[in-house]
């Protein structure tokens, strides 16, 4: 069955609607929503609408407070931590993002490490808060355990993504969000959906065998970390995990390693928790703290330019600038509307349904 | 031929001996001294000794200035902008650390940005200095131009090291020092040496092909950013080398991309400039800025020890913990001796005997 089209605006309500029936107030139900659908106009489909329904059984299995008071526990000019409280990261992540500026604004930099949050939908909303205002945005966060790290059997790391944004000048931004794993989870669950085999060093069998086989994760399988395998540098995404793992839990007192609750309702909670909840890292870096913001702009317009004029490998038509093809993506989805896959339809009719919100499939 | 070992008290007091020849003041060439050997100490042998007389070749090609005046140029309470001076980056970039160190003490945290340096040796040694602060450090640099970004037939980037350095309680420190290639050029050094293949994803040729030649850097072809191809996430090391490059020289004002100086002096500087020199990137973060040591300390040695004793592959015996095998490195090394190649031995004689400092074979 092909994807059908629905436009921004309608989504925008549908979720916003099932938010508020959870019980959220209406400033957060709009936050929320914004974040998570701003995952789908950029095509990280993965991270969109279609996980409205997780972070309802999150809610219904009592792992998520849809009324958080979400405060600053620990704090220094440049720094702070804050407890989300157990709500939503789509919430609780833009408003340690926004200290991170404020405190940029005063002192040059601000650097937020947040415990006790859920899922945050994609890093690089929350990192592009930072471009208004002439700031380098940083964010990080740990997840599920599903990564081997290099030489192990056991999934200790989640995808611990790293995004890092730059202001230009008439160029757009440097958006750069990647997973420290050689592919994200969603790209599986693509091929799983396909019924196509995974390239080698994407993933491992329950002894860390190569495997091929996208459905691996299900019986003890693991991710890699990017590299795939020690010859070609899975040290050093399983290095960089570790760094995300760190900053965003072991520094705020959240759950780290194969500790951190996970995303899927139906999973159990470990046993042992050695924080609360997952973690988050947050960084602004005020641009005229370190140079004149128009002396930065116009060399961070001659670094795009550079890059994306460089010759190419046959069949290729341009080196990209991270954030391009995501800005693009959006660019089309504002105007023609976001694809779904009939069976993520479904799954938002039926969760209209049962909280009684017209999802109205025509 | 074999390799030979030399005391590092022998390596140390002949590096000095040089260093002071070229006109450094004595608390600078120990200082120069003591980055250097710390590369030989923790098995980077392609960044230590060995590049002493690559070191020697900028003086003599007036592109390293023995004296400099390293200053702040700009501040705010949490960061910096440094200049060089056009000073070995052995002497700036310690300099800059310690100004990072220094700002944490005071709002939490420190970062500077470094313009108008040279090649710093191993980025570890500087964040390392972070370690007795009881802080995180975080150290970047940029470097020549020998690494093609995902697409691109130009080498734009440098191996842009990122190197992150957390301290834990009764556990050994965290150290991940990681160039943000599949690997490093100095591994490319040994397989030559051995007139062995590379492994395919290190390297690809003028034109953008897979190559095993390692070699091929001679004949205009390049590294590959992590991960190798774009299957396998090389966009992903291509942008995390971005950062890098943005962050050291973007920031600060010094050269950036393929305009970066070259290291060997027999190579032409680029025809335009938009900086000063090569660029490098600082933090250091109190620990007890986010929560008090104690708890950090304790968390990140169950942090250490749960991955420390994961369950392993067949073949091998342990999972690592970054920073394992460089510091069982240091420790052997102290007590046996550096090995040097007889080619990187006779080097050194040769330099002695230029600059009137024995090196005393026997």
């Amino acid at each position: 069955m092909s994807e059908k089209f629905y436009s921004y605006h309608h989504l925008f309500s549908f979720t916003k609607a099932v938010l508020e029936k959870l019980g959220c107030s209406e400033e957060h139900a709009e936050l929320a929503t914004k974040v998570l659908l701003s995952a789908d106009l950029r095509g990280v489909d993965s991270h969109g609408v279609a996980r409205l329904s997780g972070y309802v059984r999150l809610w219904e299995a009592k792992r998520a407070n849809m009324q958080p008071v979400i405060k600053v526990i620990h704090e220094t000019p440049s720094t702070a931590v804050v407890d989300g409280d157990g709500g939503l990261g789509l919430v609780v992540a833009p408003y340690a993002m926004q200290l991170a500026i404020d405190k940029a604004k005063n002192v040059g930099t601000g650097w937020v490490s947040v415990q006790h949050s859920n899922h945050f939908g994609v890093a690089a909303y929350h990192a592009m808060m930072a471009l208004p205002h002439d700031m380098i945005g940083i964010t990080m966060t740990n997840a599920s355990p599903l990564v081997a790290p290099t030489f192990s059997t056991e999934r200790l790391l989640g995808t611990n993504p790293i995004c890092v944004v730059v202001p230009a000048g008439e160029e757009p931004p440097f958006v750069a969000d990647l997973a420290t794993t050689t592919a994200a989870n969603g790209k599986l669950e693509i091929l799983q959906r396909k019924s196509q085999h995974a390239p080698t060093g994407w993933i491992q069998d329950k002894d860390g065998n190569i495997s091929t086989n996208p459905h691996e994760l299900k019986s003890g399988g693991a991710l890699l970390p990017l590299g795939g395998d020690r010859d070609h540098g899975s040290h050093k995404g399983y290095a960089l995990g570790a760094i995300v793992d760190i900053f965003s839990a072991v520094l705020s007192g959240a759950n780290y390693g194969p500790w951190v609750p996970p995303f899927p309702a139906y999973v159990p909670m470990p046993t042992e928790m050695p924080g609360k909840g997952i973690g988050h890292f947050f960084g602004a870096m005020r641009i005229d703290a370190f140079r004149p913001s128009e002396d930065f702009k116009f060399h961070m317009d001659k670094w795009i330019r550079r890059f994306r004029s460089a010759k190419t490998v046959d069949g290729e038509e341009q080196v990209l600038i991270p954030g391009d093809p995501e800005r693009e993506m959006e660019q089309n989805r504002l105007e023609t509307g976001i694809p779904l896959l009939p069976a993520v339809a479904e799954d938002l009719q039926y969760l209209g349904e049962k909280l009684g919100v017209s999802f109205e499939i025509d």
